[in-house]
């Protein structure tokens, strides 16, 4: 990590720069992969899968067979474990359900918003080493809270055409019963265009490879819905000297394994916090599995020494990390002058993988400083808010004549006369 | 309009197609123009002034004299008009204020969700013949409810080098001050790069032309948040036996006055429906200052006699309308079932121009099917959600070796370490 001391203002925009990804290259890869599955459907989503997964399928839909022999596949004790985490993220989104909105704004002009599910949704699962079954729950629980009438989750398959079980049994537990065979690029394609087992959706949902946001902004830029624009994961720690200088360290370990693009920002309140951050951290990485991915991660990333609370908390506002982690004294004063953040952990005891995992909020959360005008996945991400309004013959009267003041204003006669046809028929048959 | 009879199905699509705008042309006349704003700052948009607005101006920003001298020049009726449709529309939004929502989603486990305002954001108001001063409400107010920072405007300046009294007059009641002399692509390279007048923002909002679009979709692949992709306005009318003809005539043409690609559809119970309804509005075209612009609409436009309730639902549904009409016996059953649109217009008495002034709601709607997964602007739309988490020593001991047990299953021991070393640190210090 390079380590800064009370950078000025001026430096911060450098020292806080992001790794950046060029999806310009990927997009000219991705596109005729695209093109194909929008051509020939199932037909090249099993031909991918036997190019990149090295699976022979003649089915890319998993079978009812296959979901209900995962759950005997799955550790008891995980399954335990995932329904901890389930019962919590479903509470708390639960819980950001909306009532529908009703007012009278003046006499007889009554407005209303309400909240309706995007009847489609596509969620992408990553596959690789390990089964990332938190996404399966992260978008699955809140897209059946909001009702979402069809719901398809593609995944790619290991060179046996499996799915992994954690991720099937994930999903049955959810209630989602349409898992495709098929990842990268060619499942979002999938998604986005229909193929004969997959439904084309509204909204594309998950995090992925570069070949997959890249597919993903291709889909956006032909009018899909997505999450968000998907970059490389970040963590950012303030630690002042009520840090545990281990617990530091394996928060920032925690983000660096992710890949070697993710980056870890530390800011701290003196220098000897550095250090001992940096002695615990040098310790614990020698003892990680994914070590060399974890180092070339740090080399990314920059351990900042802030002896100014004010300058720091405005150092973090400008970063706007995905995840913020507040080891200091008074995480809760610190916090509410947070303005740009993804997510907070509050204290000593609350390590990002918490969120990752199981406290109940959403681990997709916006990256590369889009926290500064996105929200992380939500109940909100899977409806949209139809406004709907009624006006009756007496509150016409009294909004008509404002009405037709501005649409003559704005010179949109026809948007006038709409009203003004209405107030002579009141008017003329007394309704 | 063309005409279609009970259509099957599989013909919905043919007939609900919508005119496609082919950005990627113009996007090579904005970059140019982008990328200059991004070099030269606010000399790039004195320049672009005089080029496309045929004005001379010294500075890009509207003076305080200026701002000051605004309320004089406005009609008084109209003045009083745009308080009205400003207490309405600020009634509605404050009213979609969210008190942060705290939970303990189990025993020493607390999640909370807070609404954090967008620090800043750029709104753009198209220029042309006729001021659109209701944009500057629709965006300006939710903006100021949510308590964004700065709030900077851009809009073109006449030959003269100023900005229509109406926008300013109604910029300064909303309590926005800094306005922007700037228009089309150079706008929104001004709020994406920010320059020495105009800060770079975060979030850019506003309707606007090709040029616009374009450039606000390059905006957005640069990572900035946009409002939504826009596209040519719509509306459908759903219309039965108590439909009154010369007021649905009215609000297709009030959609149609709005640019030559415009789209309306009439969904009508019967052939007597739509035939009265094509008398009425040929006789209203008639007398239309902009009837060039509606006419050519109205090419783009088809009337389909849906006799089935049922079929006619799904029909629209499948389209996702930016504003639907319902002039039918009982709106309120037809829209509960309807799930994709933007804003819907109940009954005889609340045409479209209701909500695109003063009812309350937002105007600013998604248009091109993208109401099947898009919102209209909202107060949510100036915020973001930040979610917090905070883990107690006794709710670590609850939820921590369920997240011990993932973070193995998904192979991400730094993420069981840093979990396992604040168990151990509890035991060991029996905090």
């Amino acid at each position: 990590m390079k380590i800064a001391v009370n950078p000025a203002a001026e430096e911060w925009e450098a020292l806080l720069r992001r790794p950046v990804l060029d999806l310009r290259k990927i997009e000219k890869i991705v596109l005729p992969i695209m093109e194909k599955v929008k051509r020939n459907g199932d037909k090249a989503l099993i031909r991918f899968a036997s190019e990149y997964d090295h699976a022979q399928i003649s089915e890319v839909l998993v079978s009812k067979e296959e979901m209900a022999a995962a759950a005997d596949k799955v550790d008891p004790l995980l399954k335990a474990s995932i329904e901890i985490a389930h019962k919590n993220i479903h509470a708390f989104h639960a819980a950001q359900q909306q009532e529908e909105l009703v007012m009278e704004t003046m006499p007889g002009v009554i407005c209303r918003r309400r909240s309706v599910p995007i009847q489609r949704v596509g969620l992408y699962v990553p596959g690789g080493t390990a089964p990332l079954f938190s996404t399966v729950l992260m978008l699955g629980v809140p897209a059946k809270i909001a009702g979402c009438k069809e719901i398809v989750l593609c995944t790619p398959c290991n060179s046996k055409g499996e799915v992994n079980p954690v991720i099937l049994y994930t999903a049955k537990l959810i209630g989602i019963e349409r898992v495709v065979k098929a990842g990268g690029a060619q499942a979002i394609a999938a998604m986005s265009y229909g193929t004969e087992s997959v439904p084309a959706v509204y909204k594309i949902f998950g995090p992925g490879n570069q070949y997959v946001t890249a597919a993903k902004l291709v889909a956006a830029r032909e009018g899909m819905a997505i999450d968000m624009p998907a970059g490389p994961s970040e963590v950012a720690v303030y630690a002042d000297e009520t840090a545990v200088p281990d617990f530091v360290a394996a928060d920032l370990l925690s983000q660096a394994e992710h890949g070697v693009d993710s980056q870890v920002i530390l800011v701290a309140s003196s220098q000897q916090v550095v250090d001992d951050v940096m002695a615990a951290q040098e310790k614990q990485l020698a003892k990680l599995p994914r070590k060399d991915i974890a180092e070339r991660a740090l080399e990314n990333s920059t351990a900042i020494v802030m002896q100014k609370e004010k300058a720091a908390i405005a150092l973090l506002n400008e970063y706007a990390a995905e995840h913020l982690i507040l080891s200091v004294k008074d995480p809760h004063r610190i916090a509410d002058r947070i303005v740009n953040a993804g997510s907070i952990f509050l204290g000593n005891f609350t390590p990002e993988s918490a969120g990752d995992y199981a406290s109940g909020t959403n681990h997709t959360l916006p990256t590369n400083g889009s926290a500064r005008a996105f929200s992380g996945v939500s109940l909100d991400s899977f409806v949209k808010k139809i406004t709907l309004q009624e006006i009756t013959p007496a509150g016409m009267k009294k909004i008509g004549p404002a009405i037709e003041q501005m649409a003559e204003a704005e010179e949109l006669i026809a948007h006038k006369r709409a009203v003004s046809l209405r107030l002579n028929y009141i008017e003329d048959q007394d309704v």
